[in-house]
């Protein structure tokens, strides 16, 4: 007698959808990749291949995907610009969601996808924020909550890339909601994890800079390729983001939470596994060449748990509400970048025009 | 339509057993789990709760383990001294086997695997060398296949145990075959592998010496609680092993692969994860404190590449023949370590009175 | 025949005035250490019985310090207060100078130590940037001059001290210039140097938070515990400042230069020398628990180039006007930081209302 | 009034001579190098530029060195074949002596530097172990002292040089007493000092295997580029040796103090300094090219420590009997390697045919 499984689609086959594609398809063993959609021809090509001979079922219109018979959540790994539309017609047509981040560029859109799941409570909506299932930051959570290193005060994290020389994020930055809602977005979701601030914060301030030091094309997008930000919580805490798309040696994410009798350092050397190599020149380590090199478990293990839940009819672990208050602090900071200014708030959500004493 | 599945059998649920079992149950897409044995009644209502729900069969007696309808593999955890009579039983009715370490205690009995195994080709039997699946000892294997550290010449490599203060090893000492057997069996493989010895060493040399720091029971058993051995093969190259149960941090499995290039490292720091712990009194990594948390990925990939060879049809990744020259090693490591003399190999697999000039 | 040796003299034996007097008495063999000065009982008692068996003579008064026959250099180690003026004085008199950070604690005080020095360009005059003489630095200077990371465009550094639980800094926070000037004046000097701006910066803005995490007490000298800081170079780089006063494991004194083409690390892990604890709980490594144990031996180097400087006549290799242009940023941090508000520069060395386009 | 200063002289100008007159010349304030001793035309000119300025006198007999008007001690840095010699002409002409290790390539001719020291007790005779005067070293010694790893049990040590490719050591190993006697020297030093052996070892067999990996030509003195030895000590405790000639990365002397408790590390993981290259191909770490630019901190704290002791009139910190007991160690593990034979030993200092129960 085999257990129920969950009966999952995957919404948009580009770089990401692919790896979502594969993770139900081969790693989750409560999961049943049954469909997938895409309006790219090559990409349904690469189903045509790879799924379809198990015998999932290959769309081009999202629709037909939400149609599939017996189909019971989706995963929308689509581009940014759709994630809110298909996420919403997912829920209205009651299916769990699990969306790739961010759920839009703006916190007003973002916002819509968390009041279509208020309305069908009885589904599973979750934002993929992967890094909660990294076991090393969810080592350091556990560790800040038992109370190792006193009150997490102030947190520094960055999401630095690997330069990509074929310069595919410049176009790339035309949609993504720029540096700070593409890439730091991960860090802030951490910092208002590591906070305790998960759906509710009380932001003050935010103030960014950045340059383009590599790709002076990303300007005419409003983006920049490093970029600096500060963000000042209303009860005494204090954020520092590093991101870019520049790095020579790899994927270099790293994060440091910092409290009152202790810090925990997470991946601040950044490795690729445990070899050493010992060579003319000295002693090397090898990075992970992409996010994904790095949290390709993280993935599988968001997949696995966002299956139980829907399974168990359990919460999923990432509050929906946290994604919008991230995109509002990413959106505040690139903004602050482009124009140079700093940027307060009012304590109730809106902007105020002065710091608050 | 699904997919074929290896209906496989586990043997033996004790500690490794039940990793065994699960990694079979949860984590091998394509193995179906459809029957344990054991003798110990407690291990038996442990998989009635655990397995049992599932449809798994549960048996006492290993025979009729072997009768299950349809069982087409099985993986032998059982207690060391039944090893190879279980992988032959296996053998002999046709079953593919995936075997823990070591076949046997002795070579002598190690070789009686390897003979069967021979008499049925068609079949799949492995000996279960868990750390050859781990990513960083691969990932190391590509290095040194791709040249670049020359030719490896030197290889450094220990098991080391977290000290286990219920001395539950000693009364282990009995049936393992001794450290050297029990723990340096894995180094002496991964050198068999890194040196291209597979199935073939030429061993010149052995000799070894150990004391007992924490246990001074083990002596009754002729075993030690700390070991160092030397190996000298015939075309020049040495090996040093260090093996120990004495650990504070943890699991210390670490690994050097001294070439005439360069020189590659495995887990010389050795880490559980990416987090620093800053804190009072300095910077602190933790460490794994079990081989199975050390190696649990690394056994989960070996049960996966078991099946697929299994459903496939393709060689098994470590050659039978090396668990007997590893066997071989060790306990002529251990032999020297308690008689205290050096022990010489004529170069056609015997004994010599004196070094070969 | 005995070589010539610089006769100079030490004002202030305070905790780093102790550290320069001893160094200069035993650990630079071209400079005799001939007097001290400080308006401190017990300091001269100090004196009295380290220092003054070698003959070593001791003043209260500075002005009787600057008499002595045949002093021809001095060490201000006394309070940052009298700096400036202490500095300026021994120019005055003919001496050479080798002046504590800060000059002062406003960039127009410490102007005018620059103005008096520049009317005796025969005198050696140089603020002690001691991380300058640090053999880290220097070699990662070496490697950003030798092209080794391409352009360096981002800059961070942070100068964290241990806690000091009787919370001494509190009331040094009175007269230190606060945080920013007094920590990060470190950071900020690194970056003019390894930006080339020595001498010359062009600063766009400012920007800082900061937090009492630890000490609430600090709020009334306008100081914080914790603090965050971003600077805009008008060339297009960025830099970002972490200072802190919370530090558990010791002085975590690290920083990141990094470039179009790669990345250096300075002390990224923090480590007080080459040994690893392994005990229960895992792998340790100390931290300097002082900046004088981190920096103690380029505290030496500064002194034997200051003095090699003054006895070959050479230039010295820190700028002074580095050492305004350093207090002008941090000076403007620590306002930033207290007022809640951006600050802009015009390009000209003067403020702005609005971030320039 | 000048304190006063011990007068010197260095005998030997090769390599290591020039270092160690250099220490004294400029490294050891209470130390006056009067006088320098070569039989080398080309050192003598070498002394002429560097040294004879500064009034040191340069001969070149050792005899007329000793004879050099108020001589009190003497720094032995000749060739390894005239150490003994030359130390007991300077002990029997009244002279404090620092010898560089080893005394002799012999335990027999070690102890007659030993003797000669014994009839004149007054004088300050010390084997210049430098890895003792390390900081490292030190601290985990005093870890060790103070109990954090309980009784050090088993020691393993490495010295590992950078591979030379001009062969220099080929023509070395002649006299140089072999790759034991010559490298493992320091850390059978090392392990007799950590186990509280110092001068009255108790070794019950030592056994040793060894390669030319690199540099056939060693056979014919007797020597090897990589050799691995095992040390066994009557009180239940083994140390392990590993020396190279062929690192790639550069100097890599690592040594773990295995403890009941606790194990201790130093420079497990060779570093150069604190600096980190991120870069393509990963993060490196370079690591010092020499034995010298690792430990020449250690050599001038050697240099200072001897000076005080003979000015201070107290004891040495090395005594000079290890010196004996370490040549003894490495000339038997040097010998078993070569003849292929475990050599035991009978307790009294004298051989055994067979291991002692």
């Amino acid at each position: 007698m085999a257990a129920a499984k969950l009966k999952i689609g995957v919404a948009g086959l580009g770089r990401m959808g692919k790896r979502h594609a594969l993770n139900f398809f081969q790693s989750v063993p409560r999961a049943d990749l049954v469909a997938v959609s895409t309006p790219d021809a090559q990409e349904r090509e690469w189903a045509k291949e790879q799924l379809a001979p198990s015998g999932v079922a290959i769309y081009e219109n999202y629709d037909d995907l939400l149609r599939h018979q017996g189909l019971e959540a989706v995963c929308v790994a689509s581009a940014t610009a759709v994630h809110a539309d298909q996420a919403i017609a997912a829920i209205n047509a009651g299916k769990h969601v699990l969306c790739e981040k961010p759920l839009a560029t703006t916190p007003e859109v973002s916002q819509t996808v968390v009041d279509a799941a208020a309305r069908r409570p009885e589904l599973k909506v979750m934002c993929g924020f992967s890094r909660r299932f990294d076991e090393s930051y969810r080592d350091a959570y556990a560790k800040v909550q038992a109370g190792l290193i006193g009150r997490p005060s102030v947190f520094r994290s960055q999401t630095c890339d690997m330069l990509d020389p074929s310069g595919f994020f410049v176009a790339y930055a035309q949609f993504s909601g720029g540096i700070f809602v593409d890439c730091s977005i991960h860090d802030i979701d951490l910092a208002l994890w590591y906070f305790g601030e998960d759906g509710d914060s009380k932001v003050r301030s935010v103030s960014a800079v950045g340059i383009t030091a590599v790709e002076p094309d990303l300007a005419k997008y409003n983006d920049r390729d490093n970029a600096l930000g500060l963000v000042e919580f209303a009860d005494g805490r204090i954020v520092n983001l590093y991101c870019s798309r520049m790095m020579a040696a790899g994927q270099e994410d790293t994060t440091e939470i910092i409290g009152t009798k202790g810090k925990l350092g997470v991946n601040t050397q950044p490795t690729a596994n445990l070899v050493r190599i010992h060579e003319a020149g000295g002693i090397r380590q090898e990075v992970p060449q992409t996010y994904w090199d790095r949290f390709k478990k993280a993935f599988a293990t968001e997949a696995v748990e966002f299956t139980d839940c829907c399974l168990n009819d359990t919460p999923v672990p990432v509050k929906l509400q946290t994604a919008v208050a991230a995109v509002r602090i990413g959106a505040a900071l690139q903004e602050s970048m482009i124009s140079g200014r700093k940027i307060y708030f009012d304590g109730n959500g809106g902007r105020a025009d002065e710091p608050r004493s």
